[in-house]
């Protein structure tokens, strides 16, 4: 089934209704006879982009290669697509890197663990929707997070993504000098999401901030890695210090995603579930099926927006089951 | 077979002939009732892990899933061991986040791309050698770079793990203070690895500095990213600053490495192959059979190494081919 974008039709972003291509902010680019997409296993010279992804208008990634494949089937239920949903196929099966699948406009993609790994993959994604020339995009990243002061199972949609230091930034080094950029999102688009949020059954959402770290132990303040050099104490006072700042929510790579997709004037938000409250401890041992059941919130969450924007109608299914993906 | 770690007879380092525990360093740990190591899908209550793990003597890791599953084929075939070498079982099944295979005293561990995606697997991994009271254990990452004034396919054994600032260091913020940390490696070994590519066929190899960068393009001074501030010379005045402080690779993720290891007591080497001569270009463009050599050669040099210390024949045999792992 073709789908077509439909126009606002009431509480969305302004901005959403311009006609807005993707920029890449690199005045090199488009003079080089080939761009290979190294970590995609794709190139401008043997893929013909734009007839592949020039429909694209929903973005979506998150860290697990089999949640985004359970994603992109479950989009492909959701949007009414014909065929099976279990037939899509892997548009990165050249490498192991990440996983790609396209679904009528929505493409769902991995970006492993952490602000380096989601880095790679956003230039060769920001570089494919140029070279594609796609319009009117839209990011979200849906992903797990450890929650401060807030119920299991509650999505955080991302206010400012702050540091370490609670500050709404991110450093990236540039041939030896450190560069600070904004990590602005769109507040409009929160806000949308926010209300789809109210739209659904058992699914809490709050918009707050949300922290991004280097690292998952000692950097988020846990007292069970192979290294620990402070006491319960000081950990709970730092897990407050983020709380005051309005830190409800901990993950590894809302900075660079947010900072990236700011420059490149994307619209994009971040979607994360907490699989643990951290006031109350560090590791995750909350059953299996439960864990499950609260990751497929942030996709239920996106695939409502995304299928109120194409006015479809609105029929929650369940999403598949992944037993992988934790 | 069963596998007997031998004494060392000849020009190995010292240190290895001592009988020496994985140390964690964290007070907490062992008083854990459970310990779940959550993104390897393993616990110290659902696993026996001094059973499955307690006789590893060689850990290596690298950043691709099937690359990491094609060097455990390869050591099953080296090591003479029983079986067929195409039904060994990822021992991380339970998750997508890492993959994990043991052959003999070999285990084979993906980490992803990145600082913070090898760190996480790192924290796990040093706790399961501590719970499976591992001795004597020896860590290799074995990965693919970029290379400056290097022929493509030159084996780079890092001597110093320098940062983006040339520095032999690691900063890790731990409750929003900043820890600098050594990166120093075991120099022994080193040593002992370059003296083992001399005994290999078309095994060009060096010991230098490797630089590790938090981004691969911007970071790296690349001029083909989506963002790109930089000029050509800019770049170029970069790169012959790294070069002129002795760094010869770059790559995203041995400064951590280096760090965890040494705090640890882990002796630890880092073995990359270059892809390209980075003073030539951006893009890897080489065809996919050479890069698919190039990659095996880390994977050989290894393999050498490990036979030597167990005492077996050596006879080399090539490396299985992957389509992956790029």
């Amino acid at each position: 089934m073709p789908l077509k974008l439909l126009k606002s039709t009431g509480n969305e972003h302004n901005e959403y209704t311009k006609d807005q291509e993707v920029h890449v902010m690199n005045p090199y680019l488009d003079s080089m006879e080939e761009d290979i997409l190294y970590h995609f296993s794709l190139s401008t010279r043997t893929h013909n982009l734009p007839k592949m992804f020039g429909d694209t208008k929903f973005v979506c990634v998150g860290g697990s290669t089999s949640r985004m494949k359970a994603f992109a089937e479950f989009m492909h239920q959701e949007l009414g697509l014909s065929g099976n949903a279990g037939d899509i196929q892997d548009i990165c099966a050249g490498t192991d890197r990440y996983c790609m699948y396209k679904v009528g406009p929505v493409l769902s993609i991995s970006h492993g663990m952490g602000v380096p790994s989601i880095s790679i993959m956003l230039h060769e994604l920001i570089k494919l929707l140029h070279h594609a020339r796609c319009r009117d995009v839209i990011l979200f990243r849906i992903g797990t997070s450890g929650g401060i002061g807030l119920p299991p199972g509650t999505v955080v949609i991302t206010d400012k993504a702050v540091d370490s230091f609670f500050q709404p930034q991110f450093e990236q080094v540039v041939l030896g000098q450190v560069i600070v950029r904004s990590t602005e999102l769109d507040k409009g688009l929160a806000q949308e999401l926010l209300r789809c949020s109210g739209e659904l059954p058992a699914l809490p959402a709050i918009i707050s901030n949300t922290m991004c770290t280097f690292d998952f132990y000692e950097g988020q303040g846990r007292l069970d890695g192979a290294l620990c050099s402070f006491s319960p104490e000081e950990k709970l006072e730092y897990l407050h210090k983020a709380h005051k700042a309005g830190v409800r929510n901990i993950e590894m790579e809302s900075t660079v995603f947010a900072a990236m997709c700011h420059i490149c004037g994307l619209r994009a938000a971040v979607v994360c579930v907490t699989l643990l409250d951290r006031f109350e401890g560090d590791q995750i041992s909350t059953p299996h099926d439960v864990l499950l059941e609260y990751q497929q919130r942030p996709q239920c969450l996106v695939s409502h927006f995304i299928k109120k924007r194409l006015g479809l109608p609105i029929m929650p299914t369940p999403p598949p089951q992944t037993s992988q993906g934790m």
